[in-house]
């Protein structure tokens, strides 16, 4: 079974073919400039090469309702030339196959909970820290989706003590993303995330926000794994701040097995960043 | 169909016999003291009655895993003489009938979906916020539940501006329960709720918290519609400042049709406290 696999992101788009059991055969990297410009490169790479379906994981908000009108729309981000855009259905034209589609991060859940670091788990949380933050949830083996899919990377948080950095995001500024993605802590410290591996205040400070979110989402999901992917999150150091902050702000209310043993309850990828292209592998089965 | 239902509070339990339509025949209310005082007050009233399941909604934490060994109990609860108290296997052994069983909270959001104002819709949530905080979050027309229910009523919460209350939890001090609950209100400003109706301060801050929640919650799974019930929501002036509040935190950011309206989206419960016992019919209906 040969699937086609398509990451789309907001300054590059994967694209790939693999199979069923997660093999990635072949994957080329396309820069995301305009929609017309962009899908032409991406239907280029696809077209002929036998996929029987095709799965995207896409960057949003995005559309995942089946019963709307704009269903396989990417609709209101900030990203210029994009709002509005008919995903789904142009891949659907061009290609002729069926499509899955969903986020970015719901992709690379699926990713870990098929091909990963949570095979066999009902219930996982993969957040994504990097350029943006973005979490996909899985609750009893399904993905958590209300109206619309989970926006969890725009949180309110509470501040790091002292810490009078104004925040990134461009809608809430100093929500989780505004405060902790790679821009943020760019802006804050002076320089790219990758150049302060050794400045301690750093990371005691990342740690905090992305600590307290899980926190959140433990009490409100209780997941059985938490994997964190993304560009900040090879910056190793991280992990012994975040699971120790865990444990201090939980003080013991929820507890259960899973939980206990923080090493393996919160965890770094183990897909070498493949697991979006992956995942999206996944939604193209699921489409099948 | 005569079908009992049972209401755990910490203070109290509501006793009531009922139908599947959601009408309530008969209704007495029980002191929380000690389990085994209490229970045979319950038992008591239930037996003959004729009742072909029970619904229980109980305070918690408890033990909703059906592959539990300690499935049905109530666990780590500070309530003194509660943790580890075998509910399901006490009320199965004295009055031998299917047993359902789940949080308050979610027995409340069951009320309103199947009796008050949430019919028909998939995607609910329900706070109570009173003598302590708790939601029962619906996605997709499943209760959200992961390893363990949801403990929404404890995540960390950023403060409002100038405030200075240490906070009411015995676990975290200043989560959402700590500073927004009935005995965090009394604490903080020196009365009990009823008799701070008119003070406009007491409910900008505690909309303040109650805002950012909904507005978390909304990011993470995307209700339809938000049911705000307990005693502190009694205060109804509460309601036009929640809503306010969570347009503005929003900032237009996740946009949906039902969100849109937000007098309908974020309401009043319209079941007069009696969406938890209504609700534990149907715990006991799921459980035949």
């Amino acid at each position: 079974m040969i699937i086609g696999a398509l990451e789309m992101g907001g300054t590059k788009m994967v694209c790939a073919v693999g199979d069923e059991n997660g093999n990635i055969y072949d994957k080329i990297t396309v820069p995301t400039t305009n929609p017309k410009e962009t899908f032409k490169e991406v239907i280029g790479y696809f077209t002929g090469k036998g996929i029987c379906a095709l799965g995207i994981g896409s960057f949003g908000p995005i559309d995942t309702n089946k019963g709307s009108k704009t269903y396989g729309y990417i609709t209101s981000t900030p990203k210029e030339g994009w709002t509005d855009c008919n995903v789904v259905g142009t891949f659907m034209e061009a290609l002729n196959v069926p499509i899955g589609f969903d986020t970015d991060v719901n992709a690379a859940l699926l990713g870990e909970v098929y091909y990963g670091g949570a095979i066999g788990l009902q219930n996982v949380a993969y957040y994504t820290i990097g350029t943006g933050i973005g979490a996909g949830i899985m609750c009893g083996g399904r993905l958590l989706c209300g109206v619309s899919h989970t926006e969890a990377g725009h949180v309110l948080v509470r501040r790091y003590p002292g810490d009078t950095y104004a925040g990134k995001c461009p809608f809430h500024k100093d929500c989780f993303e505004g405060m902790a993605s790679g821009p943020a802590i760019h802006e804050r410290w002076g320089a790219p995330a990758d150049e302060l591996s050794d400045r301690n205040e750093v990371w005691e400070t990342e740690a905090f926000y992305i600590a307290q979110c899980l926190v959140n989402l433990i009490l409100i999901a209780s997941p059985q794994r938490i994997i964190l992917g993304g560009g900040v999150m090879h910056q190793m150091q991280l992990f012994p701040l975040i699971r120790q902050q865990v444990k201090e702000m939980m003080t013991g209310y929820v507890k259960y097995k899973e939980s206990d043993d923080i090493d393996t309850f919160i965890v770094p990828s183990q897909l070498n960043d493949e697991q979006g292209i992956k995942g999206a592998l996944r939604l193209a089965l699921d489409a099948l």
